[in-house]
């Protein structure tokens, strides 16, 4: 199937969304890795246009960020995960089924509104991708997160091959 | 294979235990979804059978919930994983094999027998499945878990197509 | 393909490091399972050859543990990972590819370094596979881990079967 902008990508953008330009590992990894007809991509933080993270998704939830920047935080991280998967296999269309979606959620010990946050990204996946998007989730509050971030989003997806 | 009560789920009758009704998610997503011949199951809470957590089943290991609770309410989790096998193959007997769980334990900075408490959902399904259940198992601990709950299970599974 | 020492486990060697004894899990599960073409690799600790942790792979970075340690701990997870795998397959070479690593650091709650700490199990797996071990990783900061270990490495690998 061609690279380029497909069906799903023009929902995308007809959503008032855009594809970031698909960020570099922050570490000695890759973002993404094709096996048979599973695509993995490695946990996404909430990177800006600017590759970097606006001070409004770093912290914690349940202390210095409120739960409207947090969610917003997981839809940049959902955004970012769906431009390594555009980078991977060149067309948003090539995607089967999302699969599975991990949500690590960087709080304050006694924050469980937990899955609201995480409903940032999930909601943006399942508006881009309709039934195919709707996905597996494991949602947890975490200690920390690389960069201070609030969100962290991993992915795994069947794909055509 | 037909749908309904077949080997695996009798033995899990015999052992004393019943399958929940499958929870619905607390958030926009899916609980279950098929790959191929994989399995996931979304990240389950310890929802008892009125779809509410026991407040026994709530908190932190090391703080206010004591370890019996903490595995308990990982044992509710695994049969919680297994409603939604059901509900997504119609047979436990489909099960071709557990292929892993992954055990969030909601837990105080320095709770470190997290591996113990997360036996509560690995025993019940090796138990329940024999051979096949046996399951590779990453557990952590974490700040925080969706509704407060004490542990959240979710599961792979290999699964006859 | 026979079991014994490939080409991998000689660059293993190469580089001075030496496959440990693959560890037995500390709780009810199995340190693998094998689905298809995946090989699942249950979290691993940094247990040195004597199967104890070294006092100064436990603790929290940020806290106890200094940076070096943590990297040191996490690679010492990585060369764990490695060893189940051979205990799965027989021989390093039959990994196809290093589809992910989980990493799960155990810290206090304002320490944001977590990549640079799981990179000391990147940057060893990636040496001694070269291209093909190049992986997708998630990494998080986690409030405790099992026997108070410092670093946690769970695997997923495409194996020739």
């Amino acid at each position: 199937m061609s690279r380029g902008v497909g069906t799903v990508e023009k929902r995308l953008n007809e959503l008032g969304f855009a594809l970031p330009q698909p960020a570099a590992p922050v570490a000695a990894y890759v973002p993404f890795v094709i096996a048979g007809d599973l695509l993995v991509v490695s946990g996404q933080l909430p990177l800006g246009p600017d590759g970097k993270i606006d001070p409004a998704h770093r912290g914690k939830l349940g202390g210095a960020i409120f739960n409207e920047a947090g969610q917003a935080a997981a839809r940049v991280c959902a955004l970012n995960v769906l431009a390594q998967v555009k980078a991977a296999i060149g067309n948003l269309d090539r995607v089967r089924r999302v699969v599975r979606l991990g949500g690590f959620i960087n709080c304050v010990p006694d924050f469980n509104a937990v899955p609201a946050i995480m409903n940032g990204a999930s909601d943006v996946i399942v508006k881009i991708f309709g039934e195919r998007g709707k996905h597996a989730r494991s949602t947890i509050g975490v200690a920390q997160l690389p960069l201070d971030a609030a969100v962290e989003v991993e992915g795994m997806f069947e794909i055509d091959a």
